[in-house]
């Protein structure tokens, strides 16, 4: 048997000599490098129940594969691996399969170690245009992008983002792209700074005035906290659309009738598609690199973790080599 | 001063001798029957802060307008009253006008009253097939078809309705007329009853079972209890619409995070037209005669709202004549 390190969680999240994996029929990846996403750090917890290796925004190379024109190559990978049988998966997305695993979250051991498997429809070739560490936003660009697949954003749209953390900046730099009018609301103004070196509006969320009452067509709930939700009701114009963006655990309380008065629209959105967004990065149509925090070797993994936790939002990385 | 007898909301909801309205450039309309609503009863547990006479759903007789071509003919009417400068008033839909009056709900004395006032372009003449206490369906019926405004219902959208109430038993009805595969979920079998002689197929809540689990395209929420949400999210599938219907008060405690993993979009739903729910009436594509529980005289109006709170979800109607 041979070993690797991995950042495994049982009951919080601790480096561990695990066996690496065997292809068994998808392809073996040697990780680069990955992203500490909050969503690893809610696993960390103890949400969902979720034991193994944590993890899934990284970028590898394959090492095997039973296609050969595989081997090599630098790749991503999306993360939601389907059966193969059912509507989901016959209709070409495996996103939403009942029995899907999903890498490094629930049932799939993930990219915060030395090697991965994935299948080989789930690999993307990444361009030489797009850097290691940029390949890492692949997946939140993925799930900032998958917004306009859940609901029409046109040059029209008037749209807020609610977080100034990594997924609200990503979010808004993506509809930017497609909307002119966004503005981000948040607590800090070095990240809100970030948007506006891309021209986005900026609002400090205890400076929002009546005059942001009801202005927005889209309100993109990204920060994770209770209450983001409440502003964005404030925020969003009658029969408005507020998207969740964060598996915000906990419940939250929310004032019902307000969404029924209004004729509110609520609309989840968990993952996208990965060619977009890698054509994105490849085009430097959107910039990361002022998105990293910090970066740390694999070995120092419980390290990033509490950077992670403590970094004011902003992305930090391991490195496998 | 000429006085009239109506139900009148400020601490609670009592029979007092209010001033008959002048019409003021709106129409003077003498009513006939009123409904109540459960909305009524938030009304007079003190919601929103009412305060005056009470009711939005009636047909009458216009008694004096300026257009003289109204008077005699009897109406039902739409309940909002925009400014009429508003983007949405200018485009012809004051549903969402943010000045807008709500007949009985909002800055406007209602329908529990000798007498009301509307602008002629909220009233609609009622054709001689609908029968008055037929008439006063029009407005939850309205309600009940705006959720075809706010989501796209097709012969093949599955459906499920939750809460067997008079909301509920409408919006079965209402939507079975596009989707033929709706079942209605409730507490009470008589209640169910009512929507079996429709051939719309029924479930009790505590016999649901795992085959109705994620089954569903659209599960409308009309049950106005706390529960009726955690419900709406096991009977929806993935990338599902659940559809809000109740003005539940009183702050909801959701699971979020299922929202976004889900990829769920939550819909609210409140008024709809007219226009549409009288036509359907008058051509007999929907019965609501044995959704009537009780008639009362308005003078008995107390005894009407003790009797609706108990009524099993029914409808209770006033008269005043």
């Amino acid at each position: 048997m041979t070993l690797m390190n991995a950042l495994w969680v049982d009951t919080g999240v601790k480096l561990a000599e695990t066996e690496k994996p065997a292809a068994n029929g998808e392809c073996l990846v040697r990780v680069l490098h990955s992203g500490i996403c909050n969503t690893d750090l809610e696993i960390a917890r103890g949400y969902a129940g979720f034991q193994g290796v944590v993890g899934h925004e990284f970028v590898g190379v394959v090492e095997g594969s039973t296609s050969p024109e595989m081997v090599g190559k630098r790749v991503v990978g999306e993360i939601n691996v389907g059966c193969g049988g059912c509507d989901d998966c016959l209709s070409g997305d495996e996103r939403h399969c009942p029995a899907r695993t999903v890498l490094g979250i629930k049932g799939r051991n993930g990219a915060h170690a030395e090697y991965l498997t994935l299948p080989a429809r789930n690999l993307l070739a990444v361009p030489a245009a797009v850097s290691d560490q940029e390949a890492v936003f692949v997946e939140p660009l993925a799930a900032a992008l998958g917004i306009t697949e859940r609901t029409e954003v046109t040059p029209e749209t008037r749209v807020a983002v609610i977080g100034d953390g990594k997924l609200g900046l990503l979010c808004a730099m993506a509809l930017k792209l497609i909307a002119p009018d966004v503005t981000l609301i948040g607590k800090h103004e070095t990240k809100l700074k970030i948007a506006q070196k891309r021209g986005i509006e900026t609002r400090l969320v205890d400076k929002l005035t009546d005059a942001d009452d009801n202005r927005f067509d889209i309100v993109v709930e990204a920060s994770g906290s209770e209450t983001g939700f409440a502003t964005a009701l404030d925020l969003i114009k009658p029969r408005g659309r507020v998207v969740l963006k964060s598996t915000f655990h906990g419940n939250a309380n929310w004032e019902t009738w307000r969404i029924v008065v209004d004729e509110i629209s609520v609309i989840g959105s968990r993952c996208g598609r990965f060619a977009p967004a890698l054509d994105l990065l490849a085009e430097r149509k959107i910039e990361v690199g002022d998105l990293i925090a910090d970066e740390f070797h694999l070995t120092k993994g419980i390290e990033a973790f509490k950077q992670a936790e403590t970094s004011d939002g902003l992305k930090v990385l391991l490195r496998m080599d």
